[in-house]
Order: structure tokens, then sequence, then C-alpha cells
């Protein structure tokens, strides 16, 4: 059975995204055919919209799964008109936290993902162009200025978990690539040693390792699986001896990894 | 008058911040001190969570706002001992959409930012390398393995929405930063002749250009007034005189310009 899922938002469609694919991610039976359709901020858009969502639906001979998160009343009440089975997140919510917060909603349009305060803007700014400038140990002496700094063997991981908790959190996040000069030795890389408390490793199982590589450069030694295996065991015996806090990404995604470095750091979000 | 909004999830809590933004950001006038406690995956952590909550109502004078999207029935029932007002997305939703897909939802904990499949691991990656590799007009010879390359002044906005395209979408986003010789010519670059289909510019106010490149370089002539009042009206001639399609970032956040200009080029985004 294939079903066609919508989401449907005035703004970028992300909060729509997150809560229909939390809400999808329980059907794990069913496949959904995802569609986004952002910016729907005119009567007439909302029409087109309608005009594909009934399509989808014939198509399909199922009717879709739209989830809405459109502010505007006027504009929600011409996508209830589509033939579709409708999650509409302020119609549920919002009319009961109006009660709850004795005040008025604004109805204001693409509000959630909007530039709240230009200090905000400033951190993400500051924050991605700190990972850049400190991705891959190219730089060390502003390991003062980070919130945490990554470690760990070559593609588990590190880059777009740095990223990440640049652009969702404002943190400054640099990283550091263990080689195996690194790893032969009995004591951490000096560049890290004076950052301790800032260290936090990841370490991968050898197959997925290899496979990552292999994509990098195929049929290498660097991604042969004897090499990976190697590694992981040095840095995983380094991280234990050193006593750093580490997390194995393996069945990890990027958003887990970062989340759950940060919980255990305590680490403080710049944006919330 | 301050509330406090708690965030509450056994994932990463992506989801229900996502939400609960949403909603908080239609009331204005109220201040909302916001937390988020993710992983809460156990009864135990749950009555931690409940004393938190019910300590921040005490302070506040007022009951907090619990925007949860805990899976687990049982521990979503210890939550709701809480004296918060709770919205429960799981609560009202999921029911209904059994019904709707004919379909048991797994109740499975963490599904949607969770590792779905290593093609979309493999993806962000590769996306991620691809943006950062290709930053800044560094490298120009991998355009033709580009799905968008954005251009504009420095400090317009360009890098961070390369990498929030490469993070959360999955496209390979280059850019190429306009010198001051690129605009005082009547051509395009070379490098960015050949892939006219591909180019995207980013233009933003003076001030704000001045602002953001004062944080860089303090009192510098980069960061003076008249520089940035120069270049922008430069780069907005270039991309009229060479109809390239662009947008003003003043106003808006990384995550509207990555999907205003994925919406607008009609990108194909390699997660969903």
């Amino acid at each position: 059975m294939k079903r066609t899922a919508f989401f449907i938002s005035d703004g970028t469609g992300i909060t729509a995204e997150a809560l229909g694919n939390s809400l999808l991610a329980q059907f794990g039976s069913i496949q959904f055919n995802k569609i986004t359709l952002p910016y729907i901020d005119t009567i007439e858009k909302a029409v087109e919209a309608v005009d594909t969502i009934d399509q989808a639906g014939k198509e399909d001979g199922y009717r879709p799964i739209v989830f809405d998160t459109v502010v505007d009343e006027a504009i929600r009440e011409v996508i209830s008109t589509s033939s579709a089975y409708k999650i509409d997140v302020f119609s549920a919510f919002l009319k009961p936290l109006e009660l709850e917060l004795g005040s008025h909603s604004s109805y204001s349009v693409g509000k959630s993902h909007s530039i709240n305060e230009v200090n905000t803007y400033m951190d993400r700014i500051e924050s991605v162009n700190f990972a850049i400038a400190n991705d891959d140990g190219g730089k060390t002496q502003h390991y003062d200025k980070a919130d945490i700094i990554l470690t760990g063997v070559s593609r588990c991981g590190k880059t777009p978990t740095c990223l990440y908790m640049a652009l969702q959190f404002g943190i400054r996040a640099a990283n550091y690539p263990l080689t195996d000069d690194d790893l032969n030795r009995t004591h951490l890389p000096d560049a890290l040693e004076a950052y301790r408390d800032k260290l936090f490793g990841l370490t991968i199982d050898p197959f997925q390792l290899a496979s990552i590589r292999h994509e990098r450069r195929a049929n290498s030694r660097y991604a042969s699986l004897d090499q990976c295996e190697d590694e992981v065991q040095s840095v995983e015996r380094m991280f234990r001896q050193q006593q750093l806090p580490f997390i194995n990404t393996t069945h990890f995604s990027i958003e887990e990894i970062a989340t759950r470095i940060i919980a255990q750091k305590g680490l403080q979000r710049r944006i919330k």
C-alpha cells in the first residue's frame, strides 16, 4: 500500500515535516510518498495545493494524509476542502493554548523558523564559521573558544555533527581527527591535552566505517576492514585509558549524536 | 508574565521543539523560558522530569506548558501527573491516524530523527563534504556536480545556507563570493558562466551587512557602510543584468533562505 503524505505550511514547512515524520514513522509497514508544500500563503496557492492533493489521492486510490501548520484560517479552510485526511496542528492546539495563556494568538505567519533576533543570527553564523575554521584539526589555537571538541578516527561523523551543533544550537564545536600516529601513543595529542574537559569521543562500527570510507576512496588501505578494525580498537582503548566520554555513532543520526552529546555534557545552547 | 515551556521527548526533542516553538511564537506578548528535556525514555527519568516541571511552576507562579512527543504510554502517563498544561502530540493524533491508515502504530521510540537508511546518512555526509570543499569559491572544478551555486558578496549568508541545505536536505550546494574585482566587470566570473542554470544570488541590506562584517573585522573598510552599500548596489545590478534569480536575506532565517531557494529552483531533495 502506498499513501501520499503532504506537509503543508505558510512558512518553511519544517514544523509540519518534523511532526508528520514523527507520526508516520510509527507506521513502518506503510510506504509514504512525502511531499512538502511550503509557503502556501495565498488563497490561490492553497487552491493549487488542493488540486495537487486530490490528484495524488486519485492516483493512489487512497486519500492522502495532510499535515497542516498553516496559521491563516482562510487558507486553512481552503485546504480543508481537499479530499485528504487532515491533521491540523493549529486547529487542535491553538485555541486551548489561548485559553491557558489568557492571551490571543497573533495568527502571524511563518514565525517559528523566521529570524527572531539579530543576535541569534550572529550566533549561528559565528558558530558555523568556528566549525569550519576548526574542522579536521586544521587549526588548534582557538580551542580555548570551543564549547566542545569532538575527536575520533577519520569518517566517524565528527564534521557533520559539529556543523549541526553550530547551525541548530549555536554551539562552537571543533573537531580533531586521531591518526595512526596519535593512536600509537599512550598519551593524548598535545593540542588536546590542555582541553580535556571539552573533549568528546566518537566511535563507530568498523564495518560501517569501511563502507563510508569506501565511498571516498574505493579499495584503498584506508577503507579496508583491517585498517578500520585496527583504528576503532585503538581509538576506543585510548578513550577508555584517557577516561574520555564517548559515543558509538553507528546507529545514530547526526541529530541524535549532537543532542546526546549536548545532554551528556550539559552544553549551553545559544539558540533555543 | 514569564511562563516556562518544556519540550519533552524520548528522542532528540527536535519535533517537540519545532511544534512548541511554532505555537508559542503566536504569543509574542509572553516571555517563555524554554527548556528541552530529551531522551526521557525511562520511568525514572520521567519522574525526575515531573519534579523539574513542578519546581518551575512554583517559581513562576504559573503552571508550565509541556509539549510532549513521548511515544511510550507509560512514560507519558508519568509526565501527565505533573502540574503542567500539557500538549500531547501522540495522544492527539496517533489513534485517529491508526484508524485512517487501518494499521497499528508500532509505538517505537525516537523513530523520526533516527538513522533511517545508510544511504540517507551517506547523502548527508557527501553533501556536507561537498559544501565544505566548495565553500567560498576555493574550488570551482566540481561545479558540474553541484545542485546549486550560491553567489553574492562576502557575509551575505552563503556558507550557512549551503551547509543547512546539505545537512537538512542532502543538497550539494557550492558558493562563490563576488569580490570588488568581479563586481566591476560587466560579465560573470568565468568559473560561473558555464553554470548559469545553477546560480542563485543572495543580497542583503547594507546596514545589516555592515553590522555582520563589523563582528568579524571591527572598524575596517570591509565593514564600513560605504563599502557595504557599494558592494550591495553592484551585486544587485549584476544579478539583474545577468538575469540571475536572487533573494534578499535580510529578514530571513537560514531555514527560510534555504527552503525558498529550493522551492523557487525546484531542487530535488535527497533527504525527505
